[in-house]
């Protein structure tokens, strides 16, 4: 029996051509919300993992690395973030991540699917942690246009955790260079954004992450791309950050240390200021890729992913 | 028929629990070796593959970032590397790259299988590109502990590009802290020792990758960790360089790209200045993991990974 | 979405080098009892299903010709059936198809394995419809080698309904000559037994479908053999009848059928007159494998199946 | 080594929820004709297969069951069928079995794809052993609907041995009663054709099996059905056969065994008298299924399959 490979798997393709198979041990929650099938699951290599659609969106394995990527660079590189907005992050770690900053006075959260942060409530706990009890929440369930292109509140950093731009989908709009125009519009002075860039796989990232970087290019005045490996989402995954001042490939580690030590009030695991400088010194190819790609996502030219 | 997933696939098991699928398209050699199952395979994915007892050693997708990693930061630490010795690296790439290097006089290539040479010689010109014509070539068919645990020459570097030690395979003492003291002693003063070390995959860096380092670290003066993006192999690789003298990690960008211009006779995809600061830049938890590792390899206490 | 292939998957390896793949929707229950992991997964294409270390044991969709099969020729062919011994059958299913026989006085039921059956009352309430609470069920945890090997009551039909003989397990004593003659001693005069005897399909059934055969010829007057389709056990499924006297395959469609109109109580959907000459007239291939065997299944010569 | 399950697998997806998978040896040829994807690969288990747009038409190891079972039952039930016309069937193995009967004066073999055809005599020789080289062939490179709908010569027996009707492909207009009636009037009195008509496992019977005998029997006086195990095509396989008079049904084992021994000039290895008395007794539901079958295939509204 042992030597026989596990019968219960989870399949995911990440191309047409490639796919990541992970032995599956439980389905804690499988059930359709008016948006997309959603689904909790139990697996010995990553612990409990929310699945959108059938793409792994986070695994408790790694969680960890996904969201202090996403959340520490942008808000370190900002001198006093006090209000932010996120969007999408159903499973409340990107929250979790925003309310480990002492600077952090109210956190907006705008996700489209109140059936997945209801699952996520329940069944992932040890991703939001209790984040959606802080008082500095403020928990929306609406399309994240909303707040961005229809309201005129203004925030100090902006956080776009949406799902990839799928052509069933209806994220594919808050990929565009018109959405990203209005994500500057309600940025304060000296507001930053970051964006989850889909993945930095060589064969895989002119998908998504160059032209997300290309397009954020063409709105805002500094916009970096950093990426950390996310095994469950098949091993790199790619960021942009785009900024309305502060920069933060600037930041030494030992400055980004400080600000940790200054402003984070939870242990990290992946981030500190050694991580911080290795995140922004892309290889060769990747800083080729990213500076000769052209495209640019318009609403009438829009970016559909696998 | 577009719809359709893929009718043929090459399955590799990075854990039993894990697996990555690439669609097949042809399979140009299958054969056995007196060592070893031997495969060349070609996909859409990675292009053309070199397959040893069911697990990939090499794509020409991104063969490139795994053999440009393993030597550039090796040989351009040290001063002036003459005389090289690489351990397996039956493909040639390995050749190649060493071969790149202006101030290299004699490669001396062991490799315990003539028939993957033979192989590889035939039909993965792309990883070679030749380099077996290169008159400073010296290969030899012969188990690499011929050279380094009963010869008297000394090399500027030595290059373990061995497979993965497992329980049925030869490799396994050929990662033994008793092999590796023998290759400090094969390197003259201020040589420099490269190790491809397994996955640097969260899950699997505890396998292969923090044992290697601890053992090596048990022998040389100064050992260094770095890691490099290979989708084929799972997402991330580890590499241990073992160091007489010279630190890379002390080498700056401008440094790096200096001694490139110089030494390097072949245009570089994946590496250069920025890259190599980059790779010396270690998230935490990976830091934490090298430095936590106690785990001593042994000929008694042998690494064996899946 | 529709277009991409299902991402949680049950497989099922029928030999190293085949594999059957169903789309799983969810696991009910997942354990490990004293002798084996069980499962209980539903799927959309057989319904509900016990999985017992791995392998498919009853799957809600096409259990109804497994059981049929298993059950009504060896039945009818006896002239009245009372005293019935079914050996393993933890579903529920078999007891459920012996019950129907109005002519059924006792039905002794031994299984090993006190967590199958109680998974199975809980869970497969379509397979056993009630069956475990009929005043003429004796269900007893045990080895099927007390009653039969050790035992002194005598059955008139005796079922052996048993898990595939593997090398961990020990069903594989249940699968020998001498356990086959004990089976004999325990039949009364006319009695008659069947055994579930593993795939029928052609590159399988030498595995264990032709030596079970040869095995109970060289113990009993009078062998048949049958198959029927399963299409969740990958197609064909094998049956060997073993007769101190009945003769099924003697028997014409229209006596099965006035046999079945005046004997059995429940709708048949598998098996009539009609089917019962089909079972029996196997093609020439088969009789040929089925004559030329030449094994014999012994405690020193045991057989295990992949 | 030998515990890891293959790295090599052809897949086959029988319904979107369930697949077949089988380790691959060796891809022989791989092509696109001007009418669909050719593939011929070895495998262990089936050794050598034709795959056209990746469905397994045909493999060494079973195509004698799916062949005997086709050819066989049509032609023994035929007084003396001498004019023979095959459409479809690029391997040659229908032809084989064709040509076996001493009867048959001319076999008129009509494929769409040459490519297939000149493909099968390379690669296949063990399905075709030859046949394409008997004078009494007459290979024609054209649509069945040439000689069927739209030609005037007539024959004995018509064996459509056609791919399954998809959506992507031009064979569905092959599978209507349209296309029926014309086959019945390119029959001679006592004429009688047979249908390869998908699978016949429980779950699959009603996608194309029980349709194709509805609309067969809305054309012809006399209709039946059976069905032969082939494991390569996931089990269980359908066939109806039609005729203009004689009732293949009505043929005793030893009427069949007597044809044979006149007629067929090759030795059978599925087939003979048993075997065909097997072949139409089939299970109830089965019978129940094709009986209350109502949908008519017509070509405003046609069979697709998977």
């Amino acid at each position: 029996m042992a030597a026989s490979p596990p019968n219960k798997w989870f399949w995911e393709f990440f191309t047409p051509d490639m796919l990541q198979g992970i032995a599956l041990e439980g389905i804690l929650y499988s059930g359709n919300s008016p948006y997309q099938k959603v689904e909790v699951i139990d697996t010995n290599l990553y612990g409990r993992c929310l699945v959108l659609d059938g793409k792994l969106q986070s695994a408790e394995a790694d969680e960890f690395i996904y969201h202090e990527a996403l959340i520490h660079p942008v808000l370190l590189a900002h001198p006093n973030p006090r209000r932010v907005l996120i969007a999408g992050g159903g499973e409340g770690a990107t929250l979790r991540e925003v309310l480990a900053h002492r600077t952090v006075e109210q956190a907006v959260m705008v996700d489209l699917d109140e059936e997945v942060v209801r699952v996520c409530k329940e069944h992932l706990p040890h991703h939001h942690q209790g984040a959606f009890d802080d008082p500095r929440v403020d928990l929306r369930i609406a399309d994240a246009r909303d707040p961005i292109m229809h309201g005129s509140e203004t925030f100090d950093a902006i956080i776009l955790d949406l799902p990839d731009p799928i052509e069933e989908g209806p994220a594919y709009l808050l990929y565009t260079q018109k959405f990203y125009q209005s994500v500057m519009e309600r940025l304060a002075p000296d507001g930053v954004a970051v964006v989850q860039a889909g993945s930095a796989l060589p064969m895989l990232l002119s998908e998504a992450f160059t032209p997300i970087f290309r397009t954020l290019s063409s709105v805002f005045p500094l916009v970096r791309s950093y990426r950390a490996e996310v095994a469950s989402f098949g091993g790199l995954w790619g960021y942009v950050l785009a900024s309305r001042g502060p920069d933060p490939a600037a930041l030494t580690a030992e400055e980004i240390d400080k600000r940790i030590a200054e402003r984070v009030q939870s242990p990290l695991r992946f981030y500190d200021g050694i991580t911080h400088e290795g995140l922004f010194r892309l290889p060769k190819y990747l800083r080729e890729a990213l500076a000769s790609e052209t495209r640019l996502i318009t609403e009438d030219a829009p970016l559909f992913v696998y």
